[in-house]
């Protein structure tokens, strides 16, 4: 059983070290605030009080911070630890922070994985809980068993540093705006006077659908063939009436959408009314700046 | 088999008598352009030229047109033939748009169920497709048999009539706005020289993730009890750096996002950062207007 040393006891953080914890493996935690860390120590953990102590306990460590700039300054004491060991970052952030990150931590002699914890802490340690990454191959196929004690679809997508983070990103873009339709949603149905609990078995069929509908799209953006469409952009158009109204009726304010709409117009107006929704991709890519 | 007849020769209305055909319903169709519903007549429906006839054929009269509007335009001239008769309506529409085709219907003498296929035409007549309904539970009982043809996960939400369309709206408030997050997703995977295909499995996984979340959000929001957040709205705030980081890199337009940052900022001012981002629901639901 590999040590493993995990930097950061916020919930994501604490969730990982319990599944270690669980899994058998010695676990050693730090947080900045150390009293954050004193749940884990009384479930077994070693609660090192020093970064430097906690880094130079582990070959394995996986840091859990809240961004790529928390990382770096928790880790800055303990640099000179880093040498010879596999460093694995699971914050949030962007490619660019993540190829920054590991240039750093490369430069102290650490070899790096970024990766991507796609769920919650609840959902840590489940055989079906995905987990990808980015950078050196040879850290994650030499740590892969204990990888996977954080989920159990693990997955290496390629060596470059920062790809966990564009996938990650470019993956959980879905997240804010459907769950603002979703509440959005509710919030007609409570206008109406019925529980919200009422239509959750009919939005997750329909999300069930979206899903259904992504390899295709997938298919016409990879290719540029738009011109085939289950649902055009104009099928698109013609129901933001009906949201104005559902929005009056209901007195909820439905604005947030008005830059979807622009985009179904724009969209119109370059040509796409019969082409696919999955259009709108070209919309939003903008055109080259002059050099 | 219940004779039935289908108004309106759309991608959907085709999929739905396709449907009938199939399971050996004598079938009658009309289209205002009759050119449509003449593939339909190959595969053994009878073709009805005039509206009047189309309706008089059958006891169950399902029409899926565009809205509202164009189902009263086209079933204006067969008014009469509606006495006595089962009408279903397909069509898109805000919950308004449905009391108000009811009234005129039931005026008629018609026995109406207003419904809502939620899905493409490619998955009509799928044990597992969904079509919910609202209005008369005396049709709904008589031609359940007959309905569950369209799809086999078939539901009776209440008897208002306008009841489906309001949960039409409410479940399908998610779908553009998800769709254009894997869109910005798919043009950012694309500028870095990647297939949009390769995010498709991570991003059917990340929508099962966030299928698992709403009957907790629903249950708070019931409640309105928002303070023991997995995932709060600071939690959503600090990301929004890293979306306009991104966009940079990958010269993508993410300016459609503004008013859902906005959203996270008002929550904010009112109090709830460190609530539930279902706490967002609030903010969505307008003051009461003043008498």
């Amino acid at each position: 059983m590999t040590p493993v040393t995990i930097i950061g006891s916020g919930s994501m953080g604490t969730a990982l070290a319990e599944a270690f914890l669980k899994a058998g493996h010695p676990t050693t935690v730090w947080n900045r605030t150390p009293a954050r860390a004193t749940p884990l120590a009384a479930k077994g953990a070693s609660h090192a009080e020093a970064v430097e102590n906690a880094v130079a306990a582990s070959p394995l460590v996986i840091a859990c911070l809240t961004g790529y700039d928390a990382t770096r300054q928790a880790l800055g004491p303990a640099a000179a630890a880093l040498t010879g060991r596999a460093l694995v970052t699971l914050n949030s952030g962007s490619p660019a922070g993540a190829r920054e990150m590991a240039s750093w931590a490369v430069g102290q002699g650490a070899r790096c994985l970024d990766g991507a914890i796609k769920n919650v802490p609840s959902a840590v340690g489940a055989p079906d809980t995905l987990l990808y990454y980015g950078g050196d191959p040879r850290v994650f196929a030499e740590h892969l068993a204990t990888l996977r004690v954080m989920g159990g679809d693990t997955v290496h997508l390629g060596v470059e540093p920062d790809l966990a983070k564009l996938y990650e990103m470019a993956v959980g873009a879905t997240l804010l705006p459907a769950l603002v339709g979703f509440f959005q949603g509710a919030a007609a149905v409570q206008a109406r006077g019925l529980e919200v609990s009422s239509m959750v078995r009919f939005s997750a069929k329909w999300l069930e659908m979206i899903i259904s509908l992504l390899p295709g799209y997938a298919r016409e953006i990879d290719s540029g063939a738009y011109s085939d469409p289950e649902a055009s952009v104009n099928l698109f158009l013609a129901g933001i009436p009906y949201d104005e109204d559902l929005g009056r009726e209901a007195n909820i304010d439905v604005s947030w959408q008005a830059p979807l709409h622009d985009l179904l117009k724009r969209a119109v107006a370059a040509g796409h009314g019969e082409h696919s929704i999955s259009a709108l991709t070209e919309l939003l890519k903008k055109p080259e700046r002059a050099a």
